[in-house]
């Protein structure tokens, strides 16, 4: 609790005027006002996280927090439960999705076991294991209050050591068996929205299961009755400890001043938990690609979120996070390498 | 016409025995079958263009055309027809939009003067001019048929030289005041589509001036009556220098098995010229971006094209194609980089 108090307390807002002088600038390039769009409002936003008007992203980091979900003996996911085991090695070796995205990138991948049921012996991967998966929240509570602060912790910890590394864009990953139930259980508690209407198939589960997943989630919140108005109350009940190692990635990106960049439906349920936490933290948040899954557009919009990548994906692991990371280098490439009318010598055309 | 001619005859249709060898692998990989969504597709479509189950695409570049519209003494566009001839050399030496995001991505820029009016000596450009700037299309075909033609055969001349250099991913890209008209006027002869409801702003046009830009477009295609089922027909009456340059490019790209990347809505206009002329050139390119320009959708949906990127940019010059070449190359990493369910030695789960 130390430690996210701590980080709680060095979360300030954006610096306006670094970006008052980045939009300046922008608006002044070769080119006509506001005709590079979205890749603007980045320029502008990062130089507001970072308090630079050339921000330097050439350091870059996926964070996949990997845990199991109680919740799965429900029968509310198409792969066993210990697919998240075995997916934690070939993470950490290289050889799965976020990896080969990543890996065009130029970034690095850190795979965290904060929560996977069984032993993982892999020095490639980070053990933080708060406790082998949640307990199933249909019945009790995913967590304690108490795991689900060292899970935030956690996601600090590794977040800050990485930034401590020289890592200047950090992105949220995940793997976890089961986990678009908890992150849909948190959409409709903090949105206040039936889960029919948000919940989907995850990865590929099939049609006729769907009500099942619609009823275990309603039981969840039921029984649980999470507070809407409490990140944390939530996130032990309903939550998952993938989605609040990711939480914390967020909330020590805002603490220092490191852009994050969230990745699809876990992660931005992660993003919902981390800005209920801490409002403030949503402007450091980067948002990458439109999901697949059901209640992405529903998350997103919760969040004011515009994603900019429209690739149909529903992976997760950090694949979509991978895939924004040249797009928002490119941004501050285009507030430093292109020059003002000013600088060309000649007036606004 | 001797080089377009022997380019189409050398057009073949994607290979469809190393897709289905791609689409197999793809289908296989360590994750939900099709949770990748569009980045397969474009694996896929990938090794149909190179023939190869994993192309390399780490040789990129941006062919951006240059050329100046007669029809610009309508008033049709806000900048004065003298900014193509400023802008040819600040994308020459590296300032602009295109050439910023092009280093982020690692691809070179290549800019030819195909018709700018007025000299350009700067011998980072390639000229290949055709004519000073094309006549004013609202009262006369913009070119002659063997212009466009010429036009077309620089294209192809400057993509294949690119080629032999070694080039396995190309761009197009264009600058050239006043653009949006012919590209518009393209659009709405190929689609049948009536000027005022795909007519844009262009780069900032104001909007009082718009019903004038449409009143041009619709003269310029009464006048000159553009045959629909003759691609180079419509392309010499209301179409442009740039826009032949690019259909060029893509040509020479289907013809030697190189995926050649759109950008906007202008290289859209091009892409539909160089369908029109050979049909089985659309399987050659790849859509990048959701122009904000008015007719872009309008375009795309005309080629079957679903955008990756939304970033509501409307700046031209291959900004949209830059961005979109790491997703690409992470389409090719997925597919190389990844490993199988049969190779991690487990059953599809």
């Amino acid at each position: 609790m130390k430690k996210l108090n701590q980080i709680l307390e060095r979360i300030q807002p954006l610096d306006q005027q670094t970006m008052e002088e980045a939009r300046s600038r922008i608006d002044h390039l070769i080119k006509p006002q506001r005709s590079l769009g979205k890749l603007e409002d980045i320029a502008v936003q990062l130089s507001g996280i970072t308090g630079k008007l050339h921000p330097k992203l050439d350091n870059k980091a996926i964070i996949v927090m990997v845990a199991d979900h109680g919740v799965c003996e429900e029968g509310i996911s198409a792969a066993p439960q210990s697919v998240t085991h075995l997916m934690t090695g070939y993470i950490a070796n290289g050889v799965s999705g976020v990896c080969a995205l990543a890996a065009q990138a130029g970034a690095q991948v850190i795979t965290v076991d904060i929560g996977v049921a069984g032993d993982l012996a892999d020095s490639k991967i980070i053990h933080k294991k708060i406790r082998p998966g949640t307990a199933n929240m249909s019945k009790e509570p995913a967590m304690t209050r108490e795991e689900a602060i060292k899970a935030i912790e956690v996601g600090i910890e590794i977040a800050e050591q990485e930034i401590k590394n020289g890592k200047n864009l950090l992105g949220t990953g995940e793997m976890g068996i089961g986990n678009t139930t908890p992150s849909t259980a948190i959409l409709a508690v903090m949105s206040q929205t039936a889960p029919e209407e948000i919940t989907g198939v995850g990865a590929n589960l099939p049609k006729e299961q769907l009500d099942n997943k619609v009823a275990v989630i309603k039981r969840a919140i039921e029984i649980n009755k999470p507070d809407k108005n409490d990140g944390i109350d939530v996130l032990y009940k309903v939550g998952g400890l993938d989605i609040a190692g990711m939480a914390g990635v967020m909330l020590a990106g805002a603490a220092n001043r490191v852009p994050v960049v969230v990745d699809g439906y876990i992660s931005t349920a992660a993003a919902i938990i981390a800005t209920a936490i801490e409002p403030k933290v949503r402007d450091y948040l980067i948002c990458s690609h439109a999901s697949e899954e059901k209640g992405s557009a529903k998350a997103s919009a919760f969040l004011g979120f515009e994603p900019m990548l429209n690739l149909d994906m529903r992976l997760g692991e950090g694949t979509g996070a991978a895939l924004s990371f040249n797009i928002i280098e490119a941004a501050a490439f285009m507030n430093e390498k292109m020059i003002t009318f000013q600088e060309a010598g000649i007036g606004v055309v």
